[in-house]
């Protein structure tokens, strides 16, 4: 921990042999990293101006914690101290899961135990958000990260916490969504009751069963899932067309409650739903709008959460499936004398930053923050570059000092070669400073205490690509 | 990865039963990551002013390579995956430790086999910061962390980097530390050079042994160190007084030369120090006035690093050791074709936000981002209050909505409760907007489209305290 104790070891780290990248744990390139970075920022940037407070758990929980989700434990990377001794090392003690530590695969299993440990420091409703690294041992062979960022966005209630909520939430993440440099994204959106009722109301008890046969749509069809239905949901062949029916139901506004309603859908647990679902349209639509829509084949999820569910999907890029995901549900934790309702959603963000760049989507204006690199005639006029350097960038315009005193057209190709827009030439001794653009060679007498690059070359900014084609 | 295959389970979550604080493990509410947060970000503001870029590398390495630190691995975690299951399973097969993986447990060694693995995609001389978490299975009852935020920055050369980058990357860091709500910092500097030269220029070859005695200076006094350099290093009386006059000098300007060659060094070597060393002192001296200071009783890290060193103690928290510590060191990494010398320095970031917040050294103007509650008259209204929050959102005011249309007091104690400054009551129907400062409660009309909050109350700024006494 303290870097005095601890110094950088050269002597040992030189000596590695072979270097091969890890499979599933994905690392950028400093140009990369900067999209990655501004995917952060826009993400915390919005989360905040929605006064939404930003935490960070420790990476690791008690394994029996983590084993509460009883189909992921076999994704938990466990962790033992290379020399554990004794009673100092609990994590060794790999049979008592009380004492042993994993890595967290979600951030949802962290926040539900951060909330119950701080519950007495926290002010409820906790607007949380949180943007942290998460591991899974996933077979690296499926093309899954092991190592990943996720960004998530929850409002947690003590005992209590209002519907309208939901919208607010999806709306927090529409306008994230909205600001990063992507293509066309659309939010789907259903809720529980809805579904529910639905097939109540229409003579349906097995309602799991229904959903989970019509979570099968996307990959088998609707022929498939019909016969799934008949076989075993104990459907009719008219109640099974009117489940297919009412999940081919998609509509940005509210008139998919007109559509429900003529195919049977009645009582007060359809009208519930209804009510929840076109309050989500209509906030989210206000705030940003052409990006929600009501989509009622969503089934994934619903034995889950207890309220409305998203999931969202990019244009020309389904084959991500939802980047983003969540819901109502009615406790994150309880204890003795508390429960926890919340609604949350998560971006996978490390895998859409993968795409953004795999793809093209988006790039950095330039690779490295640097905006102007000042030049060094020689080595004895080093300290005029360094003050040239230290005016600008009280200013705060990005720049670094040539590191050494080559010839000129070297330190132009060493600026041209990261992509910096701006070399300054200090004149010394009485001469007139110079400043030139490298992409339009246009050369100007310039000032460090008054110079200011054009706006957008001021800082690295995060471009969009054109749109690509849906396909 | 893909959140639309992996919804939270809240259905299991929330049967977790003892919830409890791991030793080692520091964890911080809502107001306190709000530090946290602001040290992170200063640290990045100013490396990317100088043009350093971001890079985050993974958190695992494989076993091999972290133990080429021969004397810190009994201080890493391995991890294996739970249920590992044959030829898919690296992890568990431990004892073969080129497929071993294990946390990080500094950011030295990914740097040097990330720049390996993508140095040609990299441009050199890189500058490059990073901030992440690193690992180490310390005994927690010696109050240090098992997991911790270290902030680096290095300048990494391929085959050369010029001498002047030690000064470069000091000042850096001053800059950093100069920006940071904390009290008055020193950066004591020595060089290898200087040390070296010293001992052999007045007739002490076994230079390790001396360095190994000056180094414990701080623990056991001067008297003590004088009787090992008399038992361990063959100096004679004389020459123990030498070295002890030597570590005695402490200068902030370039004087120390001058009581160097008094006490008899000499040659090239000794001069070649003195010369090193002044540059550095003059350098950062100019950027940051006050802070730097040669400190020729620096030893350790002497044996590792092979140019200038650095090391960094706070005023009135000496306890806190350095909590900034680095210097030169020729081979980061080498391979068949190049070697990486690098200059780098290296904050122990959660060590030291730790000690800002329990000696109450900077504390946030507020506990969460919102800077105005918007209230709600009743929810028939919400809509009027979210117009509110949408507009005063677009000029970047952090603003929310009061989750309940409660009484106006029950939502004003809301936002006191918080610290948010304002409250905003929508007129509604023609009536005129008013907003109310909590503190001073004093209400005035307002208009969401052009009204402004007073500059330092629009986002959360982190106030450094009045500074503690010097002990």
């Amino acid at each position: 921990m303290d870097p005095g104790t601890q110094p950088k070891n050269q002597k040992d780290v030189h000596r590695m042999a072979k270097i091969a990248a890890l499979s599933g744990f994905p690392e950028w390139l400093p140009a990369e990293r900067l999209v990655e970075q501004h995917v952060i920022d826009v993400f915390r940037e919005v989360a905040e101006l929605h006064g939404f407070s930003g935490i960070e758990t420790r990476a690791v929980e008690p394994l029996e914690q983590l084993l509460r989700k009883g189909e992921i434990d076999k994704e938990v990377y466990v962790l033992r101290r290379l020399h554990a001794e004794g009673e100092d090392a609990p994590e060794q003690t790999g049979n008592d899961q009380s004492r042993t530590l994993g890595l967290h695969f979600d951030l949802t299993v962290p926040l539900a135990r951060y909330v119950l440990e701080h519950q007495n420091d926290l002010a409820f409703p906790l607007r949380r958000f949180q943007i942290q690294k998460v591991w899974r041992g996933e077979r690296p062979q499926d093309g899954r990260f092991r190592e990943f960022y996720q960004a998530d966005l929850d409002v947690i209630g003590q005992d209590t916490l209002p519907g309208h909520i939901e919208a607010e939430v999806a709306t927090v993440m529409a306008e994230i969504l909205d600001r990063l440099p992507m293509p066309q994204f659309t939010i789907h959106a259903n809720t529980r009751r809805l579904s529910e009722g639905f097939f109540r109301s229409i003579g349906l008890e097995d309602q799991t069963a229904v959903l989970r046969s019509l979570d099968k749509l996307p990959k088998v069809g609707a022929e498939a899932v019909r016969e799934l239905l008949l076989a075993e949901t104990g459907a009719t062949p008219e109640q099974a067309q009117a489940c297919l029916d009412f999940a081919a139901i998609r509509t940005r506004d509210g008139s998919f409650a007109e559509q429900v309603r003529q195919l049977g859908g009645s009582g007060e647990m359809v009208e519930q739903g209804i009510a929840e679902l076109t309050a989500v349209l209509e906030r989210v639509e206000a705030a940003v709008p052409g990006v929600i829509m009501a989509d009622l084949s969503i089934a994934r999820g619903l034995d889950y959460y207890t309220g409305t569910v998203f999931e969202t999907f990019v244009t020309g890029h389904e084959s991500l499936g939802s980047i983003c995901s969540g819901g109502r549900y009615d406790s994150l934790a309880v204890d003795n004398r508390h429960t926890y309702p919340g609604v949350g959603l998560s971006i996978g963000l490390s895998r859409l930053v993968s795409r953004l760049l795999s793809a093209g989507l988006a790039r950095p204006s330039r690779k490295v923050p640097t905006c102007v690199l000042v030049s060094v005639a020689d080595e004895e006029q080093r300290h005029l570059s360094d003050a040239v350097a230290r005016s600008l960038r009280s200013r705060g315009i990005p720049c670094e000092v040539a590191p050494t005193a080559a010839k000129f057209g070297k330190q132009i190709r060493y600026a041209d070669r990261r992509g910096i827009p701006f070399i300054w030439f200090p004149g010394g001794e009485g001469a007139a400073d110079e400043v030139k653009d490298i992409r339009s060679g246009e050369q100007t007498a310039a000032e460090a205490t008054v110079w200011e690059p054009p706006a957008e070359d001021r800082t690295v900014r995060v471009l969009a690509a054109e749109q690509t084609a849906t396909p």
